[in-house]
């Protein structure tokens, strides 16, 4: 699909995007707003989540703000009646979390997609579901890259819960008809991420940190690689997976193709900021125990399908997102 | 572990079963209780579901129950603390009826399993817990024998909560250091199963109707092939995962080595019961959409770590299984 094509296609488009103020949420917005559509957001602004008002400055008035829970039977049913495309990327998020109260973890990643599916099921379904996964769901990964049919062993509740709404979207596509689509996301930094705290996000959190001359800590070596997306190709390829009609009914994984070691991704932070300094330390127990070693993603399917390639590379990502913050860290401080 | 041992291990062990007083309980119950083991069953009775107080005839002066639910945080909480083995038996178990209340499914089989994981974790964390896993995690199989690394793609609700539930089991054993054990239990038939609906059971379900002279329905051509494990057999793989410790930790396929088509299996009930007669039918569209196909299972990793072969060849068990009805028909009927 040309960029002109992707322009058209959402002209007018009537969207909803749960989580629509927070970080992947936000950017997709200001994406569809560009492009004519009719978006509407919900989002509860949860204070320790990563909604913010912010994240839709110089968009607000050309998009519908609800502030409200997706776990709300009443308003979903009424949200998904008006929009023939949905991105469900509401969620709860930090895998520390999840371990702490995996009965709130529970509630949203699980009964809110439920929640979601059954609206669309009842009042709406012939609207288009993308789901926002996540690498979590593979926890350690058996072989590098790994594909969206290999075995999956998530090291956390976040991961377990999100696997399941997950497969919820498979169950309403065979037995309801619904056309879903999930987009299982590997770690994505950007602008509009929050930066108030460390239980996820690290690599923006590491900017914040190096921003504020902070010391950056690393457990271990460091030496486990990741595989970083800068949000605008993560956006792209929302994009392309609610337009593409070929992508119903899959999974994909997205991915950088450049996997780098972790404190490799650090060093760079500190070398763009010019300012911090990497400390390494031993694992603290609680993420030894959550950490899966290297994740490396085969994004391959997803380009076959729908042509798309990550084009941020690492470096200039974070330096779009040092710039990003310099310029407005006031409304992400805290 | 021989017989003997098996029996010496478990006296006076104090044991929790929930969903005691249905199918796999119950029958587990019986074994315990005739190895002098201190058993305690908990299980609400639910009109619908599987629990029937005669299923303890028998032992009911030697076991404790509770009629209570296993979402009763308070409950859970003060009845791990006094027990060193628990089997999770409890659960919604019907794949139509996941599909028809899918909150109540998630509610029960994973909100469930995190209460009583919670409650281990904080009250007695040394205590073993034997999950039973089901075959509905693999949904439709990708090769055949399916393999307990190979991928899952469950077809109903019923099938992702019940992962979702085992993958709680994982976190809590990594993260809490809770010794758990998953039994991925294939389709399971024998003396004390409900006998009121055929939302689950199937085989059973076809012996009743057989004993009623009624006919039975066979939905296409019936050639999938099925798995059938005489509940003493899956009995037996539960007091040998409760009793060797190299079972901790890990999930295991039970499976029966001969698999046969659905429509011998139907074949069988009628020649053994000597009455009813086979209806082949066009598949119900509610029913095809969540039909797996041929499931079968490797069982290798349990034999190999326990020694455990299933013993009932089908045909023996059904005949048991007739006998058992014949005689206790009034308790079951309704």
């Amino acid at each position: 699909m040309t960029k002109s094509e992707i322009e058209k296609h959402y002209q007018k488009k009537k969207i909803l995007i749960t989580g629509g103020l927070g970080f992947l949420g936000s950017n997709l917005a200001h994406a569809l707003a560009e492009k004519g559509a009719c978006v509407t957001l919900v989002d509860p602004l949860f204070p320790e989540y990563g909604g913010n008002r912010f994240n839709v400055a110089g968009i607000e008035d050309r998009v519908g703000i609800i502030i409200d829970d997706i776990r709300s039977e009443k308003l979903m049913q009424s949200l998904v009646k008006e929009h023939e495309l949905i991105f469900h990327i509401a969620g709860q998020t930090s895998h520390i979390d999840s371990l702490k109260d995996p009965f709130l973890d529970l509630d949203i990643n699980c009964r809110g997609t439920l929640i979601l599916l059954e609206a669309v099921r009842k009042f709406n379904p012939k609207a288009k579901i993308i789901y926002a996964g996540t690498r979590a769901q593979y926890g350690k990964i058996l072989k590098s890259p790994v594909e969206e049919q290999d075995y999956m062993q998530p090291v956390d509740i976040y991961g377990v819960n999100k696997h399941a709404g997950e497969g919820y979207l498979w169950i309403y596509r065979d037995v309801h008809g619904l056309e879903c689509v999930s987009l299982r996301i590997n770690n994505t930094y950007g602008p509009r991420h929050q930066m108030k705290q460390a239980n996820y996000g690290i690599l923006n959190w590491f900017i914040r940190l190096a921003l504020d001359s902070k010391p950056i800590t690393i457990y271990g070596d460091g030496s486990q690689l990741r595989d970083y997306n800068f949000v605008d190709d993560v956006t792209q390829a929302f994009l392309l997976a609610g337009a593409i009609p070929e992508t119903g009914g899959q999974a994909f994984n997205l991915g950088s193709g450049n996997p780098i070691p972790f404190y490799k991704m650090a060093e760079e932070i500190v070398a763009i900021v010019g300012k911090g300094e990497l400390q390494k330390v031993p694992w603290p127990e609680e993420r030894k125990k959550i950490e899966v070693g290297s994740y490396v993603a085969d994004y391959s399917r997803f380009s076959r399908t729908t042509g798309w390639q990550p084009e941020i590379t690492l470096k200039d990502g974070i330096a779009r997102t040092v710039t990003y913050y310099e310029k407005y860290k006031k409304h992400y401080w805290s």
